[in-house]
């Protein structure tokens, strides 16, 4: 019998991406359903009625709420192919602990920069780069956050990096010259097709947030 | 070769008493150390820089950070006895979720009710009860969030029960006459050695409570 899968996400959110990415790294084919968050459709209100957002995987009819713990799911419940998570239970919990401060930390931080001036902006970018070489230094040597494979922690992270270009255009500044090695990591994660086939083109993502910026300026 | 565990925690924690919990029920012994949060020990810098919180599981040697990561790693590390999540991919996802439901709602709703006054404290009073109706309907007709047995999202949210003689005192609301089911639950919970022992008086809590919202009076 067939799985049917339906993705409810909204094309820029790097939490919709970690869903597309473990999807495509199990090879499990999908229905996309796009979601205009602004006008939100009954199928998300009844699939997530405690949070009301996006990512939602339905899964048989049934929904599973929260990116990384959909990604968990997709793990467990195609477990044959292509693991995400270690299988030490030290490393399965400090993947999760970075992947927790990931949830906790980049977003808030970074919304700064495309919605505040002047200081609390400076700030923002402060709080960015401390987090990204935070990051850096866990990466550390390796090639991949699993080590010589990409996984959980690599899936959680990487959907930031097509967001990085636009805070760069509007924060004035490189992220590139901070973190060099976690740069190389994003180029590496790239070459791999379930990452480029999920992540959305930067300069779309950069118009998009400039659009969205305006309402703050 | 035995296992070193030690515990760093502060005893109101009702993230701490999580990991309690957990080790009480597979039978782990630990070395409790008490923390002083107004004073951070070394100990706690070094094993904890990221967020320098309490709970934290040192195994032999190595730290695990952020309760319910903490209590996943248990059930997996000791998985031999009292599973403590489900076994089937959307019960665990599905345990998962109202465990972050409950980091990101209860804590700071009630907190409102012993930093606040007037509607905003009123406010705080109407955001838990309505959660706490949440998870309610969550537990339905169920001995245990778990089913027959209790688990994760039990654990989750059994410490909280410590707090709810101070949010009804400084408050002045029950808790019961809203939740009657949920509170049932708790008392079949406490008739557990593993939630018992590892809880605090209520009383006690409510005390330490009144003396810290004296700051905010």
């Amino acid at each position: 019998m067939g799985e049917e899968v339906k993705l409810l996400d909204f094309w820029p959110s790097m939490f919709g991406m970690r869903v597309k990415i473990a999807l495509a790294e199990k090879g499990v084919a999908y229905e996309y359903v796009e979601q205009d968050l602004r006008n939100k459709s009954p199928l998300l209100l009844q699939m997530n009625p405690i949070h009301k957002q996006i990512p939602v995987l339905i899964h048989n009819g049934k929904p599973i709420c929260e990116s990384s713990i959909i990604v968990e799911y997709i793990d467990e419940f195609w477990k044959d192919k292509a693991p995400l998570l270690p299988s030490d239970p030290y490393e399965r919990a400090q993947a999760r602990f970075w992947v927790d401060f990931i949830d906790k930390k980049i977003y808030e931080s970074a919304k700064k920069i495309y919605t505040k001036k002047g200081e609390e902006q400076e700030g923002g970018k402060k709080e960015v780069i401390e987090i990204l070489k935070q990051l850096e230094q866990v990466l550390g040597e390796k090639a991949y956050f699993g080590g010589e494979c990409f996984g959980y922690l690599d899936i959680g992270l990487i959907g930031f990096s097509s967001w990085f270009y636009a805070y760069e255009t509007i924060g004035n500044f490189s992220i590139e010259a901070e973190c060099p090695k976690l740069i190389s990591w994003v180029k590496r994660c790239l070459e791999k097709e379930s990452v480029s086939n999920s992540l959305p083109d930067p300069k779309k993502v950069c118009e998009s947030l400039l659009q969205f910026k305006k309402r703050f300026d």
